[in-house]
């Protein structure tokens, strides 16, 4: 680097990539097989680069499976890490999902945690992927968070990562996150852009794509993102698999590098994304268990006890947000999951949005991002002389309510978001005056369709809205989108331009055998609720 | 009004006057038998005013008596609410305390409760007083939390007023509050100056310092106020009852009169002050249990469960906070709970602060109290012309670190905030570093000495700092001031201005008799567990 006299960003972002490229290096056997050009759908090439064996370790197990088998001694987690591994730097080979791959670290870490007499832990010897701005302990030991102003600056690990470290983890992948980590897409220009292993042309969602694309073909099954505006929730369903957004400060967020710390008009979670459902509750657990309001005053201190239903649920179907008309196959998943959950004797009421006003909703939101005007993050990436890309300048520079403010008017923000949240708090309190039963959970998309093509994730209502209020969410796989069921409604005339811009975006062929997701939401705090209402709805849909 | 062509600020001031007047001019009979003038220490005047009966009802039961007698009517609300109203306007004669007395409303509602088959709630026929920002369902629908310019303008109750008259409650009585809402003393321009019932010369403290007053003459046993920075239990510390400052977000603070609606940097708590231990614990498991959440979302979910102790206590004790040394009786009480402590068999270690530097923690929460430079609550002020008085000035003009900030210098010291809470967190946890058992509770002093002559309420450190941390702290009384035990130390050099100020604020005649408390605090949200404390420490000093 040194030889450069001028240091542009460009130079500054060689170094980076260079280390994720030596990372990359190590892999051993190397990885060999891929086809050239790679196919739209990599699903299928883990079968042409991998050993059964590693097939057999990355594909037939859940995590608990795997637990058990690791606890059990019946697997090592040496084994196990290497065939991770050797996933993942296929995942980053079809989808550009890593920052890192920890090989080195990895393997010490699971031979280590193979020659102890007795478990550390609840997830001994399970390898976990981390977003790279929320820290690990690998050998570059430094976040960026994308921005080119940090490269080689943020050092140390979080508290999150620390719990789950003591309790037994393998830290074995980090992951991509895009520019400013505010787009629902994962493109920076440090990394390039991440893509969906089931479509190359469309994005994992964001701003937890890495880890999305990364657990979209189980090159990890158990990962850590985090969720402002649907960050962890829009990745998650843009690949089918599952991820918890919990209500903020349920879960520690010390040491991540970011930006505009000290804002608490709207606060960002950290959040799992998980190949199996049980997973989530796992991670949770964990991590609350360890007690992090010891240690981080901002964590509630609220111990995790598992929700027991005692009745039929009585679920509320979001079939719209008003704003936004969701594309066909959500649609159809809204109907096919309010169906099973009937069957089996659920109460299913509609969610009418009309008096909830999600349109004013995402304004106070967009403004509560950025009570500065957005000028912290446009002078990180300015000063660093990096180009703004496309959906950072739409978020921060294209909503019309994002504008510097000074402390008085952040207020009045505040306050009307307070009035927003009360507004909502007691329309559902109300749904109890009918039938003395309040609605348990909203069934809701939580994206306007399946993953879109590249640079098209223009409307964060369906999963913002919830940062806004501070209800926990968690986004489940559903079903895949069949052209012949899935067909374009021609007949709809959109009621907005962000309505008709999301309805010239279906195409049901373009979109044909994408994974399409649901979002199950609860009540601020009622983060055990919302995880125990998956389940449920789960088992209504005939699943384990 | 009308009559008066220049509207000053002493001519809108009338109205608020005239109405609470005109509201005490409504007992019957009225009060006869007070001397004049007034003696300084009024404890013994109930007894040449009041009769028996009266004497009986006020002084002789605790609220869980009263209620007992209540719900099995062997007693009806209205005799008990007529001889409330008759304390407490004889209280207000001595101090000053009240801004309206409901007589017809609380009667009319006395009666009602009375008329019903079965008690309507937990506190079914009792009365209680209420700080008059805080809104009550009175004649003078209106509240103006002091401020002149507030005067006739805002209307309605709120909810915790709603829980409260939901559970069966006469509200019966409004108190007084200081300019600003910010004094640990209780003066306005609107109602003039409150005083302590057990010396006239000195304050009741502040900024529920008419509750405070109310309460120390029972003229209430059951009250409700608020603390940003030792509102309720300096004012209950300086009159030897009970004030308990919850967690913030506990109790709902919907619908009361104040202002900088939308701060969060520092946030206040709706407080209860009672003339009895359980009462704190029955005022906050009635409104926690009324699930104020389904309506006001800022409200935490939190269901009230009571804490039991399954081994003895280890409490830490605060001697001082290392910038003031606090009086003698003070410290003296101190020494006295903690050796019943140790006689009982709990752990008693120090709580050293030097290393926690509560000066810094001042400085900051000084600053977040007015992120915009106390602008808006001067701005209150001066618009309606009224005098700014010397404690509004101390707390928004004369502190260093109160000046109009920018939401991102707001961030900064809010991350400070974070780092001061963290770095106290983590001293916490390590209290179970040497034997394993984390200390339980501190006990300290709730303000650097007893109730000080008006004006001199100038040092906020030992109430104040728990509000920085967001800590629950409960107030109880210990002892009262015996100038044979409680000399003054003249060898004491004092370490800074602060201290000088306070040592020299000593002298153990002027404060003889006077009700001497101490405080103890828990970790943030562990409301239950500082009640139970109490009990534990109260059980150990003897008391039932």
């Amino acid at each position: 680097m040194s030889t450069n006299p001028v240091e542009t960003w460009q130079t500054k972002a060689e170094l980076p990539r260079r280390m994720r490229d030596e990372s990359l290096a190590q892999v051993q056997p190397p990885l060999t097989g891929i086809p050239e050009p790679l196919p739209l759908n990599c699903q299928g090439l883990p079968k042409l680069v991998l050993t059964p064996r590693e097939l057999e370790l990355t594909e037939s197990y859940s995590v608990e499976q795997l637990l058990a088998q690791l606890h059990s001694r019946k697997l090592s987690s040496e084994e196990l890490t290497r065939a991770f591994l050797r996933r993942a730097a296929l995942a980053h080979v079809v989808t550009n999902c890593l920052t890192e791959l920890l090989w080195d670290d990895a393997i010490a870490r699971a031979r280590y945690l193979d020659s102890l007499p007795e478990p550390i832990g609840p997830l001994h010897g399970l390898p976990i992927s981390i977003k790279e701005h929320q820290g690990t302990l690998g050998k570059n030991k430094t976040s960026n968070a994308s921005y080119v102003s940090y490269i080689g600056k943020h050092q140390g690990s979080t508290l999150l990562c620390d719990i789950l470290w003591n309790a037994g983890c393998v830290h074995f992948a980090r992951t991509t996150q895009p520019q400013a980590i505010m787009h629902l897409e994962t493109e920076s220009n440090i990394y390039g852009r991440t893509v969906n292993p089931y479509n190359r042309d469309l994005t994992p969602g964001g701003s937890s794509g890495g880890e999305s694309a990364l657990l979209g073909i189980r090159g990890s099954l158990f990962g850590v993102g985090g969720d402002i505006g649907g960050s962890i929730r829009v990745p998650a369903a843009h690949v089918g698999v599952y991820g918890f957004k919990p209500s903020a400060q349920r879960l520690p967020i010390a040491g991540g590098t970011g930006h505009m710390f000290g804002r608490e008009c709207i606060l960002a979670t950290n959040a799992p994304i998980t190949a199996d459902r049980d997973s989530l509750e796992l991670f949770m657990k964990t991590v609350v268990d360890a007690q992090p309001w010891r240690l981080e005053p901002s964590v509630r201190y609220q111990p995790w006890v598992p929700y027991k239903f005692t009745k039929p649920l009585k679920v509320a179907v979001q079939w719209w947000d008003g704003v936004v008309r969701p594309h066909p196959p959500v649609l159809r998943a809204l109907r096919e999951v309010a169906d099973a959950c009937k069957k089996v004797g659920m109460k299913v009421v509609d969610w009418d949005c009309g008096s909830l006003d999600h349109a004013r909703g995402w304004e106070v939101l967009s403004g509560l991002f950025y009570p500065d005007g957005a000028k912290e993050v446009l002078g990180l990436i300015r000063d660093a002389g990096e180009p703004l890309l496309p959906l950072t300048k739409f978020i921060t520079e294209e909503q019309a309510h994002v504008k510097e403010r000074t402390v008085q008017e952040q207020w009045k923000l505040v306050t009307e978001r307070e009035a927003y949240r009360t507004a909502y708090a007691r329309h559902w309190s109300s749904t109890a005056d009918e039938d003395g039963q309040e609605v348990d959970v909203i069934l809701c998309p939580p994206a306007f369709g399946t993953a879109p093509p590249h640079g098209q994730s223009r409307y964060w209502g369906y999963a913002a809205i919830w940062n806004l209020l501070d209800y926990p969410g968690a986004v489940f796989p559903v079903t895949t989108v069949d052209p012949e069921k899935d067909v374009k409604d021609l007949s709809y005339e959109p009621r907005n331009a962000e309505d008709q811009f999301v309805h010239e975006l279906y195409n049901a062929e373009q979109y044909a055998g994408l994974p399409v997701s649901l979002q199950v939401v609860g009540r601020r705090h009622m983060d055990e609720k919302v995880l125990a209402a998956v389940k449920e709805i789960e088992l209504a849909l005939g699943r384990i």
